[in-house]
């Protein structure tokens, strides 16, 4: 997850080469599947590398979907989709973004699921879902693919 | 909108003096319906004195409804049910909580809606929300009654 | 529930009388709110007689609803909406329709509802739910009446 | 689409060599991902045969997907996930089932996608979408195949 729009080139870059990452260890990628943003480049960064990439539109046409998307779930409910986008992953990775993916953290973590923040400070509302070890601060990729390694071998099947 | 696990005794006076003053209003009070928290204190408020209260359901049962509430809405949709709740808001007023709302707050906002935060300071990240006039801070229930009238006067027909 | 389009002035007729009969009984008329055929009809005959309307739009604007609306519940989730008329209703009364009222009488009869099919034949799949107890057949208003005065005086709290 | 209690065996049979083609053709399966009747079969076929298998969820939880789905799609939505199915779908291919099976239909039709029922009758109600080119009738599988061939070349770009 991450910002759609004014992405810093920074944070594209870095969503390129988590892309790469998740591709390179055999994950299965899924964003929001547009192609604005981190989401699409997020989403070239594992396409090129081999990876499978799965899409949750918020539109109820395919055609809105990034070409770096394999799998385009067509889902004709605006918003309402990034329910689906947290509930189908095992592990939230979000990037800087505004109130949209301010939304999706906060949804995630009210779901219980764990998130990890990389080079993301959303602010001190985070500080309880921290100490309950629900959210992650991370700022180096091989940091983040040590600790998504972990979390996978210890807590989930795939 | 706000907390509906322990939930301090003030916002949960507040909510009952907003669902108050939205009655006397001749408003209508819609939230997500549960009988739990600032969700029930609202409601309360509002139907002991004489208002109209909608609650959209995250259940498919209309039994978990709190008993304040006169139109429950049965989503059936988890909390994939919150989009409604922001997309069916003329104004949103948001009460102190945690995760959840700070999720309805978000995606209110990336919505293009107004959000009035009452006693409840969400964080940075808010600061270009409050600079555009989508955020305001209020403390006092009188201060909120105006700032309601003005907003639906200026920008809404009911 | 019934056709948007191409409606027969008949079942026009029928949908109005029928939403006043819903607002004379003090009984809350929910439909899928937009300004066309059965929808507009039912809301404005139940509006014109001093009840109670709700609407559950597929649209992410109130714009959008009939003007006989007086809660819009605004979705933004298109189609996938029909669930939340079903879930919501105590009775499905259903007129004549094509394809999308095909779809909602089948959810209802999937989620365990009780339809009611006023002067309209769908067809041999429905004997099932008939044997069980689910579907009746009406013709006459007077009998619709009585239907579902028994239906929610046995069965339901409101 | 198809049912998923009560299931003929031989709709069982069909189910499952309907997966096996998709997945010999290179296409992409896609269902509702439970673990029961119709669903099931066609996602072993898929599974067993090189197959990409993909199930949308009516549950919170990954845990409720049949062990043949590679790619759980989790909703948390109930039947309101018929709709993603329906939109993420290029060809609606539909063995006999109950209302939950007419409902998908009718939404499909509903949304201008096209269908295909194999050894299902669903009565006169379809006549209409059937004059339109919107549905096919087929009872065997070859003819399945050529004619989701001709489909896919004319119409659609994977």
């Amino acid at each position: 997850m991450g910002g759609s729009k004014f992405v810093n080139p920074d944070d594209e870059k870095y969503a390129y080469l988590i892309g790469k990452m998740i591709a390179k260890e055999g994950w299965v990628l899924l964003n929001g599947g547009r192609p604005s943003g981190v989401m699409e480049s997020s989403a070239k960064g594992a396409k090129e590398n081999g990876g499978i990439t799965v899409g949750i539109l918020p539109t109820d046409q395919s055609d809105w979907a990034s070409p770096y998307i394999d799998i385009p779930i067509v889902t004709g409910m605006g918003f309402a989709r990034n329910v689906i986008n947290i509930l189908s992953s095992d592990i939230i990775v979000a990037l800087p973004g505004s109130a949209g993916t301010i939304s999706e953290i906060a949804l995630a973590l009210n779901h219980g699921k764990k998130v990890i923040l990389f080079r993301f400070d959303v602010g001190l509302w985070i500080k309880d879902y921290q100490d309950r070890g629900q959210v992650f601060f991370v700022d180096k990729l091989e940091q983040l693919r040590k600790l998504m390694r972990k979390m996978l071998n210890n807590h989930f099947h795939l």
